[in-house]
């Protein structure tokens, strides 16, 4: 498997786990899951994410994904495993079994508590030591972490710490963030854009490179970036808008999950919504909620002549 | 001033605190304001709120502006002030000189740090105690207080103070919360939705009696409403939908303020979009990302017949 | 093995991790950190706690120590392992691991975020059935999860949940929790506390069973647990005072743990005093800081007949 | 008055805010309480800090408890007020009416979510701005205010700011961070100590110039300065150790401050132990553990000749 580079661009979804309806994990339904991604647009594919349910696997059973995702994908598309961890020796691990499977490359984000420019810094020097060439994604995240990390500090990891590839932008709110980046002298990174993608339009006019994030319509994200790299940005905004109110209800904590889940099962990318537990369960009005959603979607997506695939 | 009842519905606005580019309160300018959220639908203000310049005014100067607006609402609609305080001391005052001034009634949140049921309900109980006769308005607003609150200790503080009249819900994801409140017995309270009302129309549908939140385009706020109240929930949404790309713009933390005052300094509302200090400014990119939204917002309501008020 | 059960008592000794200089696991040095520990009165041992260095473990790696630390303690007290998890999988994977290799029982702590009653005993609930038949310390650990558990939470869970046998009190301040919890009817758990014993005279004496805490003289602990249960509180509280001034210097974060180990390495309890990374490294100053705080300790102990076993 | 400078040494007490067992400001009493600190050695006092009871007085009451201390000192020593505001507006009129009223100067501590190096020093650049020839202390208490100011930082800003003339250091642990700032160039300005004194012998060691905090015996912080002072580290410590166990029992957070009341009550100092609500109450259970400690404490400072003034 080629590495992970400073060229990525485009879109790496955020998979999600996909269980049976009793909770175990089902890795059968990998292939028609990475399938559904990769046939709508998918440049590359991210797993073990901070979010959604990694957490909830088990060692063996985190490993076993990977694999079953490296194994579908079969290379057509990078894939990226997330291995943030409060130690580095179990980092080094996750990361060296990833590798094994066939990643081509991994994520970290910052270690919570983190509350100065040395101390940020310093952490990600020791993650590169820990990785060693490994190239690694790293993750910009505070609203998870609580670790604001400031514009002078990426720059000053991106020039001294080279397998640091890519910059997963999700500092909220970031645009200027994405410009100061953009701007001055200085290693080129590639950066992809999460949060839901609720700012990808505005992201990629300020010089992202796509986005790193989970929808249950990837062929809006894989749309409104194709868009934006044609030079259309108010095509990339009519897709992107079309699809907004369903980005913005997926984006509620938790309910969100299983409103993702549930549509990614109706469209037959996953055999089943279920959560493992403890996960939140939609109501019968959220179930309205999102039909309504989807309805009026369907029109939108009509009226710009852009009807979503099924 | 009649006070504030579980009969409100509508469109309280969360107004700007409006400053000269000095940094000077302009208690000048608040007629203009006012009559600017009144022409716009709505159906009563709040000021001094948790979020927002609040906690910039020295405290003659909050109570110059509550006087301000009250002076120039005359009556027309209620006037809620918000009094959350570390203490009861404080809290007592402001709420009395709020009175005194004219306002309809107060709002408060939870003090931060309360993490068990009893504890919640006994800091409301104080608070219902504190305020004798003044009806107030609980907001439930986790994202900044970090206080949860279960909707059993909802139901049990409505049961048991007569003097909260109102819920300014804004937990988030909420949906249920406000479906469970409007399940079973009980005194009906109005509740009122924040967040920017960026869930709006579904919060509607759930129950809720109207929005207690700031946006540039207040016409939207009650324009949503009303279709919503006429029964006409497709008439809601398309409105709605028309504004939501630069609500969401504007719901970014601190540059989303920036962004508001811009605007409403644009149609008029405010002489000057100024902050005082510690406050971001636009950046010519930032400038140039509402500009496209606004000309596209213009096209969307074109289309359905309902262009924007200057 | 015997299972732990309700009458523990004593002292467990949070153990620390043996690493050599440069940093690999010392599982050659378990035996002799493991006699240390029983020949200054650990009447149990606990491993892989929230704090401390367990998190630096890789998986494999934690489980070589359990073995390590069971083997070397041969049934001769029992062993509590710590299996805190941000998932069920991975919670039900190590206990199972940790009971095979011959623990007593195993800890866990709440999971962060938790801000109601409800969501409290639903959590434990969930553990419980996690892990059937095991028996499990509920760590109630505010200061690092951020969860308070109400006196009334406890109790419910402690009524609900039989394999629930024993309390790891590390709340703060938690005197009157103690109280409350021994007072009224319900089953008894064993409570054993921990913040570094920093109030364990006035612990036993509201009701707890001992301690469960780490600390570079575990001879003070099982001192002062045995005087208290003959019945003498002066004579626990002068063997308590005489360390104290240690005890406290070893609670700061961080650079509490390299003076333990600094401590423990000298009285040769460990081979070497290093911390993985990340870890805080001594200074010339905070070694002069405890060679004047053991000086005068060992001149207390003498003047009450109690030298410090080497 | 003659204005704070970096010179300033010795133990400036944070005095506790006398009530009448009905909750009203007991400015009675003051002249008492004012001169039972300084009886005890207190070469400065500070009122209306972070912690304590001051966010429980409304703002007329405030300042008209600042105006009976300053009346009461009479000039004897320099009074700091407390003027932390989420607003510099407030700030600067607390800071006024402070300065009108006899302080020698005020005391700024970081507002919350300050999370780079910048923001800090921006945000005390625009606090010595607002603050004009102000002298002012800035309070580093990461425990409170969730920030973490790097040494670096602080030297930044004692070069840069001529009006910040001392620290009130409450980091934690912070033994180091003294060192760091007593090593190397620059302007030395005075460091008091907080953080209850619970590491105030080692702190003067590092090059603290005394403490600043609250205790009911302060004949304790200011003989262990004096010891210190006088090149006596042994007799400091002597003091400190006597002392210890009291004063570990009035760091619990919460029910340690009603622990100082209730002893400074027994003592004179003030006329009612009342806390305003929201406070914690003793139980028989507390007041047997603080009489069992003080029996023992006046036999230690028996032993070494230093009976307990009354």
């Amino acid at each position: 498997m080629a590495l992970l580079n400073e060229s990525a661009r485009g879109v790496f979804v955020i998979s999600v786990t996909p269980f049976r309806d009793n909770g175990a994990l089902d890795l059968e339904g990998v292939p028609r899951l990475v399938e559904f991604y990769l046939a709508r647009g998918a440049t590359g594919l991210t797993i073990l994410g901070i979010m959604g349910e990694a957490p909830k696997l088990a060692a063996d059973e985190s490993i076993a994904f990977v694999r079953a995702v490296t194994r579908a994908v079969a290379g057509r598309v990078p894939v990226v495993v997330g291995v943030s961890s409060p130690g580095f020796a179990a980092m080094r691990a996750l990361a060296g079994e990833a590798m094994e499977a066939g990643a081509a490359g991994v994520m970290v984000a910052s270690t919570p508590g983190l509350r100065s420019d040395d101390s940020i810094y310093t952490y990600f020097e020791q993650v590169a030591e820990t990785l060693g060439s490994i190239p690694f994604v790293l993750q910009d995240y505070p609203l998870t972490t609580g670790v604001q990390i400031p514009v002078g500090v990426l720059k000053r990891i991106i020039a001294a710490l080279p397998t640091c590839v890519m910059l997963k932008h999700e500092d909220w709110p970031g645009l200027n963030k994405i410009t100061a980046l953009r701007t001055g002298e200085g290693r080129r990174v590639s950066i992809l854009v999460g949060n839901g993608a609720l700012f990808l339009p505005e992201e990629l006019r300020r010089g992202a490179d796509g986005a790193m994030t989970g929808f249950a319509y990837p062929e809006m994200l894989s749309g409104v970036v194709a868009a934006h790299q044609a030079g259309d940005d108010q095509a990339a905004a009519d897709l992107f808008d079309a699809y907004l109110p369903l980005a913005r209800y997926e984006q509620q904590q938790g309910i969100g999950l299983a409103a993702r889940k549930y549509v990614l099962a109706q469209r037959g990318a996953i055999a089943s919504p279920a959560q493992r537990r403890p996960g939140r369960k939609l109501t019968a009005e959220d179930i309205a909620d999102i039909a309504f959603l989807i309805a009026r979607q369907e029109k939108r997506l009509a009226a710009i002549g852009k009807p979503a695939t099924k």
